[in-house]
Parts: C-alpha cells; sequence; structure tokens
C-alpha cells in the first residue's frame, strides 16, 4: 500500500470565486479535508471552499489551543503551539499511511506566512506533497481598493505590523511599497511609524478586502486605532505614474 | 448610453488550473477580450486563458513597440513605451465609450508589476473599473520548488534584478525572505550580491515555475549564468522551522 499525497491548497483571500480551478480538483479528489480554526470559531478557509467539499470527503477541524490566557510570546505559548502542530501533522500522517489523498485548505497562498507550512515541515520529507498555490490576501486587497501596489524597479516589502516602532519606520523608509500585516492592535504604533517614514499620506488601511463588507479608508482618514488581527495597511509604489 | 466596464483580469502564473472562478466569469461577460505581447510573438496571458475565451468576443492585441535597437534606460525608450500604452489606453476607451465591457488580461495579478496598470492609471479616473486579483507568478514559483518562503514576523521583498550589485547586496542582507524579479541578463550579478549578503547557499532559481517544463534548481548548483527575462530567485525565510 503507498502513502497517500499531501495537498496544501489556498483558497484565496476570502472572495470565494478567488478559487482556482486548481484548488477545485484538488478538494474533488481528497478523501480527507483538513482546515485551522480558533478554537470555537468556524474555519475561514472551509467557509472559502464550502460549495467545492464532497459531501463524503472526511472532515478534519484543527484548532487552535486557547492560549489568551498565556503571552505570545512566551515560551509556554510557543510549546502549546508546537505541540498543536506536532499532533495534527501526526492525525494527518496517520490518514497519508492509510494511502488517503489529505488536502489542507489555507486562506490565500499555503506557503506565504500560513499555518499549513508547519505541517508542510513535518509531513514534506515523509510523504508525496503538492502545493496549489492561490491569491494572497494582500493581492485581494490592493485588487479591491484598484491601488497599483509596485511597478518597475519598486522594491516591495511585506512587514509584520508586530515589529518594533523604530524598525518599523526603517523599513517603511527603506521600500518603495509596502504591505504591513497582522495589524490588529498595532494599529496605533504602525500609524506613528508611517508618519516617521513619511509614508502616512499615502497609506490605505484595509479590512476585510475582498469581502462584500470591506472597509477601505485612507489610513488618514480613520478617526480611530481599532482594527482586527488580519487588517492590513497598503503603501503603493509606483510614484512617477501618469 | 452609459461607458463600459475595465476589468483587469489577472490568469495566474502559467499553470492554465491557476486560474480563478471570478477571472473565468469576467471573461464569459467581455465584449472585447485585449492582451500584452512582444512584437511578433503571442500573449502569454492569452494562452493561459485561451480556453475560456468566447468566440464572438473581439481580440485586441496590444503589440509592445519594436524596442530593440534602444537601450532600456533612453529616452527614446520611455517615450516609446509611453506613446504606445497611450494609444492602447485610447482604443480600449473608444470601446468603453461604445459601452463594451473590456477584459484585460494579465499573467499573475493585474496590479502587482504588471502591463496593466499602465492602462488603469490612464482609464481608472474615467471608467468603471474592476480588478480581478490573481496567483502571482512567485507564488507559482514557491509553490513548485515547495519551499515556505516567510512565516512568523519574516520580512518579505521583491527586489528587481535591475538594480546595482551593492543595492541588491544590501537589501538581500536586510530582508529575511526575498524574492529577485526579472532576473534575465543580470543572474551573474545576482549571484555575487546573493554571495556578498550570504543567501547564496538558501537560494533558489525557478525557470517557467508552473509549467511542465519547470527547471527548478539550487542557484549553487546552476553551472551558467544564462536565463531568461522571468526566471525569479527564491530566498526562502522562516529561518527556526522545526
Amino acid at each position: 500500500m503507498s502513502a497517500g499525497k499531501l495537498i496544501g491548497v489556498g483558497v484565496g483571500p476570502g472572495d470565494p470565486e478567488l478559487i482556482t480551478l486548481k484548488a477545485i480538483r484538488a478538494l474533488a479528489q481528497a478523501d480527507v479535508v483538513a482546515h485551522f480554526a480558533k478554537a470555537g470559531n468556524a474555519s475561514h478557509a472551509r467557509a472559502i471552499a464550502a460549495q467545492h467539499l464532497r459531501p463524503q470527503a472526511t472532515e478534519l477541524s484543527l484548532h487552535y489551543p486557547v492560549t489568551t490566557e498565556l503571552p505570545n510570546c512566551s515560551k509556554d505559548y510557543s510549546e502549546a503551539l508546537r505541540d498543536f502542530y506536532e499532533q495534527a501533522a501526526a492525525t494527518i500522517a496517520a490518514h497519508l499511511d492509510a494511502s488517503r489523498t489529505v488536502a489542507v485548505i489555507c486562506e490565500g497562498d499555503p506557503l506565504f506566512y500560513g499555518s499549513y507550512m508547519h505541517l508542510h515541515a513535518r509531513l514534506a520529507p515523509r510523504f508525496p506533497v503538492e502545493i496549489v498555490a492561490g491569491v494572497t490576501g494582500m493581492s485581494g486587497c490592493w485588487s479591491a481598493a484598484g491601488t497599483p501596489i509596485a511597478q518597475g524597479d519598486d522594491v516591495f516589502c511585506v512587514v509584520p505590523a508586530t515589529l518594533p516602532e523604530a524598525e518599523l519606520a526603517r523599513r517603511l523608509a527603506d521600500a518603495d511599497a509596502a504591505v504591513v500585516m497582522k495589524v490588529g492592535r498595532h494599529l496605533a504604533k504602525v500609524r506613528r511609524a508611517l508618519e516617521t517614514s513619511g509614508r502616512l499620506p499615502r497609506a490605505i488601511y484595509v479590512e476585510r478586502g475582498t469581502m462584500s463588507d470591506a472597509k477601505l479608508v485612507p489610513l488618514a482618514a480613520k478617526p480611530d486605532d481599532v482594527a482586527p488581527y488580519f487588517a492590513i495597511v497598503l503603501v503603493p509604489g509606483w510614484e512617477e505614474q501618469p
């Protein structure tokens, strides 16, 4: 009996139409469909791909450990997460050992800042693996905003909002175009870093970019610093555009 | 008579299955389908989307001016290109004025280093515009390579190979993860910059990433510095992966 195949399937940024034909085909052949979700929440990736799941596929919900009582940077938090990924990988490995095809569905692109990568790193050395690239969340956001992001010789940078303020400001000043990810509770700091780097006038705040309730606004015009975790800030380049 | 709609349609990195349902729907409603190509060449974007074009749609081939006799950085080259985009925009504007829906199909994502942006900048202020985000070429490449590109607090940078060597080396040393684009005749310089920045051992050279004749090889193992324009080099981050 040969091992099954692991498929990391990008389902795009949120709009269910931004799924690819290749993702749909992967879901049509999967015996097991796995997805990550916060404990107590439904999976976003599952909601995006819902209409393409086969009724006879086994679903595997991978719920992140409840860690609100632990600070993000603590050793206990890291260990809880590592144990969670180890266990999820072991569960999937058992399906693969039983010759089942396992599709792990992921928002955006599987290998770009995604949880799938933690499974991939553990399973790719042992099993056949295929990746189905997806439209990233950031592409969905600049498309929704209708904002050309980078052109020609622009240097484009993705900067996590978790960086210290001075480092954020340095990175933003050094890039022609940028996206600040994981904005959440860091928005006040991001705003200050954009101001320091002279990029605030160009910055666009985007929340739920490709959904019908999307919120897109120049950051300078946003009156508060309240933002969900997945909000992003676009800093478009291509300054010499006609 | 109301104006038609301009749709910038990303058709993905090359594999025809990496097109989205939204792109297919846009093509099904387009009266005119426009695509860029080098003079004398077929359009890559058209080849990717071929099976989704309606037979009754008008096709508009936008051929870049033949500029091999002019250096890339010359004023004449810039002016020839600017005239070309002006004329292409005027042709499309005439269709939009006649209430036709015009889809401009683009490899990768329309607003990420794409020629479409030159039309968008000229037409978006005057006509209704919609963007259909696409899977980028770089996502297609790291997926084909099965290489997690960036995770957690990684800073990820896209760097054009056209930059001077010292600037390339500085950018590469300063990024946790990077993609070098438009490698072409710059590969020897890119290799030296990767060596200077200590990133050469991690660098992966990718040519025609999502096609059946893809070439993926550690750059350090590539014996020559011959590369087509669209080749890219991946420098994966996430160094602490399990």
